[in-house]
């Protein structure tokens, strides 16, 4: 019997522990659920039979997934787990981490017989509420198979590479998404200017080889809407750009794309601020133009 | 009976007069065809029944198609059209043309009561051959209306705006295809030298946010192949984002990212080849990064 | 005798235009000037001798001056001169230009029996009242050396080219100017936010290999200070930008880091006033990093 | 009496100890010296009077200085002197180094009684000779100003910040250095194509708004006339603007013309050799523009 645990009850994290409470439950195990602010662990129990445990109780789990803003958050919960650790327990970080924290983190909770995997998602609230979530793992294939049957929350889950490649895919996937949302407000912004249609306009850029999942369904629902409903903060994708910096940099790379577009949203996060929706980063391209993208 | 005339029966333009002298013919009017290398119009002619003409027979058809390398071509059979035009013709630019062209040529050509719209097409040789493209139509909402009927080499049509909104648009698209290309390239160098699986990693991405044409086709099709098949020129491509440049200049508008683009692959044209296929210009980012992406 | 004419007496005119006149009254000759504005030229020739002229009266000059804010304002100049203009005039114009209007103008003023050099200057309103501008000559040899002795507003005047090479030269020295300001000031916010005393960095970079005239002379003078005191709009200084990015792509060029600073630049006009000094760009740079340079 | 010590006796080191033995001796004082490579300290010892000594013995010293390539090179000698040091020592490390490393060194030396300085130098090998360096000194001001009199190879010598501090002005300043050499072959380049003499640019770029160190020395000296002679290795440079990066993103910056030159040097060291002058980055321009610059 497996006893599965969770911390980190945010927008993605809540329907992920869903998934994984109920695929405990079918298999009898009990699945417990912490969060920094109480109320949210106390929540999922109600809707899901979790059950709101302490870290110490959560540290006697089989199975720790955590799902958290960033690793720093993630070296703290850890601070105060490794004195309770089970030894032989599975620690699957859900966060979209640092690869250099991945490999710190690992050795870490080696030292005290803990394995860890890096394993962020991709998809969203809605793949999370779906069950859909793409999973990037990093790690030994040999661990990365074990945990594999337990991945409930996930759509399809890919071993990427060593400890830290999962972050390190899941920082390039990111700023792609960076990339291709800032590239295409630009040339949007710069086509209303000229009195065309963005509607239209993007309506043949998506039958086109410029389309992209931002030009397909970000700028659309998002942007052109002007809705920009924060379901990813503008911050945490400013963040996951400068770890995409710190990927190239760290195998000294050169990539001055991605390295122009991680100090625009960096830009952007100050400038719109970084509690925005990540598409709200087109109010910058839009002050810089003088022109609204509609 | 309409008379139809295609100019420029290259890699896109021999299979799209294909399409057009199959309308014609149903219709039971001419299609007449010219190349300037003139064995290519005796192909089309012995392959679809097409009639090879002059320069002079091709300017009293009714509707003329034209599909060359670039805006400076079409000026120079312009000029050698223009003592011969019929009034009344309507003249269709389905070339990547520059939108400053697209206006100097319609007022001249409204001078001798010519009509000329700005048409070009995306979806590349496979959608040319499948008579799939997506046209991106410029100029005023009537003339559009009339010639929509006879587009047989379009899966879609969009009327995006006045006189060279169609050449603008078509630039951006492809100025959005080579920043998606570019960022992509410049991430999975940093992920193979880090030792993660290019295949893996697009796999990942091609089901995550980041996710675009460039990524789910171009990448593991030519780049990951090695193959780098010459079905869209590198040099072309370089044109085009410096069209989408001008189209960002010439409206007083400011897109460093999509500028940064078009200077890289310029550069990428000059280094490795203009005549080389698109995605090479990858083949730049390798060099910079001393690692292959495969 | 030479009669000496000066056209646009704004900041850089008017100082100009006076020592052009002195040396034309040591000689003997008139010297005539004209301003969109009358008040202008009325308190010109009050200061300095000159005769307040009318457009037909300026065509009539041996040697004409034009130093306007863009080649616009010369075009429309010209099209108001043609019809007066005296076979065996020399035009030399010292607006920042843009080089193919260089050629344009030239070629048309050519058909006339007119002359035409371009002959921007660098050096400010203190170097247009000291009488050591640079001046950056585009033509023929003979006719540069021709004009060389009545340069009276040059401290240095050479000859960089054919026609249209000293507006390209401007050009560039202008966007160097822009990329240099705008790197300190990129470097200087993020000293700043470390803590750093900015007038201390600045103490030791323009010591060191980092300097340049931005480090050295604008930024402690005009931003530091907060004054930003407009000699020089960034409006005009984002037009120049503009013209460089033409210069390099008229002749396919690729430069990476002129284009992204031209964007800059352009997104800095827009964001806080084309009508500010061009220091004032810097501002952006303090919102994107809500930090001031100070 | 006071015991000096030098720790890398590279083409700026040698110098730098030999100014430091001279006021050594001057006061009666001893002055030690130690290299990797042995052979450097018995040329020294020959020619400056000074003393090869072992780690050992230079880990008794008063005051020692480092002077090595990156951070790294003074974080292995640390680990071997660190059983050795005396309580009392003053390090000061003449290193282009990292502000993290140099925080992380203070807080390690302070538990053994050890003071830590950054004091980065700018000057160049000519410099390091004539004695006329100029020092960025980070650290509280009573340390600073205690080593200030010992700094005999300095020509100025500014205290900038805290711990740090000096490695961060460093890197900007060399950060900028690495932009307006960029920048500036950029311009030449697109200026060569268009058939204008570079001398004659670049000697009226140096009388303009658009000068700074790298117009007026490098490009002149080492680019124009095909020498790049290596005095400092385009290597560390690209090293450097990896710090100014991390300096910019230590503190949430955005610095995206920083962020792109840093990733182009980082692909010009790849590319044309980590060990070539720093000036030779501009080859890589060349390669872009098919252009030589001269």
């Amino acid at each position: 019997m497996t006893t599965t645990a969770f911390i980190g009850l945010g927008a993605m994290g809540f329907p992920m522990a869903a998934h994984l409470a109920r695929q405990a439950q079918q298999q009898g195990g009990p699945a417990l659920v912490w969060n920094r602010t109480p109320g949210k662990s106390e929540a999922h129990a109600a809707q899901y039979g979790t059950v709101g445990a302490s870290l110490p109780e959560i540290a006697q789990a089989d199975l720790l997934f955590t799902c958290l803003p960033t690793s720093a958050e993630v070296e703290e919960v850890m601070a105060q787990l490794t004195p309770h650790l089970k030894r032989g327990l599975i620690w699957v970080d859900c966060t979209s981490g640092h690869p250099d924290a991945a490999r710190r983190q690992r050795t870490q909770l080696a030292e005290r017989g803990v394995s860890f995997l890096d394993a962020p998602v991709s998809g969203g609230t809605g793949g999370a509420e779906a069950g859909t979530l793409t999973v990037m793992l990093g790690g030994p294939a040999g661990e990365v198979e074990a945990v594999r049957p337990h991945l409930a929350f996930a759509g399809k889950a890919v071993h990427v590479g060593d400890t830290g490649a999962g972050f390190a895919v899941k920082a390039i996937n990111n700023v792609l998404l960076a990339v291709n949302l800032w590239a295409a407000g630009e040339g949007l912004a710069a086509l209303a200017r000229h009195d065309v249609n963005v509607s239209a306009a993007l309506e043949v850029i998506n039958a086109s080889s410029g389309r992209s999942n931002a030009s397909q369904n970000l700028i659309p629902q998002r942007v052109v809407t002007r809705e920009f409903p924060c379901t990813f903060a503008l911050g945490l994708l400013a963040k996951d750009c400068g770890i995409a910096v710190d990927v190239v940099n760290g195998v000294g790379g050169s990539a001055p794309l991605l390295a122009q577009t991680a100090a625009l949203f960096r830009a952007a996060a100050t400038a719109i601020g970084a509690g925005a929706d990540h598409t709200a980063a087109l109010k910058l391209i839009e002050q810089m133009n003088a022109q609204e993208i509609k």
